[in-house]
């Protein structure tokens, strides 16, 4: 642990899934911000629209930093949503995140956040999951790496994948416990009243697969 | 059911609970847009700081309404956090509330959101519950309201309390299950791969009450 707090760089995009982002938001801003801070980063700084597979009128939320400008990250949070498409063809997107990705410490995405993480080559020789019902957005994005089917989330080193939103949560608390210890990680669960899942194998949610593919 | 969708009003303020908002917001705008749609309103229209009990810097978000121009509303969603504790003695929020709540067919709740709800007089009579931590915070603010302290939520009449955080996306499920019905629920739970807790009086969380009263 250094004097300084890591840096959580969140990667907000237009059609980003609310869920996959401010889950595990909540989570890692109620660690003491003498040791993690959050950053909200886009492309461009600013407003950007949330989205939904449902096409309803969403909220807007802020990027506080650019690409150009957002500082050195500790910690990289990829969430998924209907962006994922058009973020897939957005060159700047995969190379900010093939930059950034190579100097931090983890790199975790939600649902078919690790679809863009494997477009830009990050995931290939590793591990990792997706959303069930579009997993094979991510599948088809690398065939360099080992896709697991059935996990909630899945850590290889530094690259921690989860599955499709709410598996997100239970992946922050698991990254918490890594960083800052398991009783930090089980002190904001409980305080959010939250039943963590614990068990990253354990998937429900496995028998759905590609239901959703289009 | 009407031509018109319905409209959820969801109440920013600062120091909003970001999973507060955004959980039951997930599950909301999953519903199609031709029968539900949310809106975001705040006391001014405009950029509106989340917070955390751990004093994090947080992310901004946008609300399109302000109370003077928000429209009519068939739901509405109010969050905790810890800036309830500013809005408790803010004579504006309360009397939106209180207006907006006597004509809407449900108003919800999530943590300490439902202290603001007592503080405007709106659940007197009715049984309701709040978070854990800050329990006592609800409670004191009317003695004519049946506190219910082990409950993941209370649905009394058109009044809708969950307890903290993660409890507000278990009700959301509830209330779109109670307006359009348990398949649409069950779908949108499991399009999220979201492990619903269907039952509102099993609270894992009551044990810890009052723990972090100040």
């Amino acid at each position: 642990m250094t004097d300084q707090p890591l840096i959580l760089g969140a990667v907000l995009y237009e059609g980003f899934e609310l869920l996959d982002m401010f889950g595990p938001l909540e989570m890692f801003t109620a660690v003491a911000p003498e040791v993690l801070q959050v950053v909200m980063i886009a492309e461009k700084k600013g407003a950007v629209k949330a989205g939904s597979m449902a096409n309803s009128p969403m909220p807007t939320c802020i990027a506080d930093y650019g690409f150009d400008d957002a500082p050195d990250l500790d910690l990289i949070l990829v969430p998924g949503g209907i962006g994922t498409f058009a973020e897939l063809e957005n060159d700047k997107m995969l190379s900010f995140l093939r930059d950034r990705a190579e100097k931090a410490q983890i790199t975790a995405s939600v649902c078919s956040g690790s679809a863009l993480l494997a477009k830009a080559g990050l995931l290939d020789g590793h591990r990792a999951t997706s959303n069930k019902m579009f997993f094979n957005l991510a599948v088809t994005q690398s065939d360099k790496v080992a896709w697991i089917e059935a996990a909630r989330w899945v850590e290889d080193g530094k690259f921690v994948t989860s599955s499709g939103v709410s598996a997100g949560i239970d992946m922050a608390l698991a990254i918490i416990a890594r960083l800052f210890g398991n009783e930090v990680a089980e002190t904001i669960a409980k305080g959010a009243e939250y039943i963590w899942h614990r068990e990253a194998d354990v998937d429900p949610f496995a028998q759905y697969l590609n239901e959703g593919s289009i």
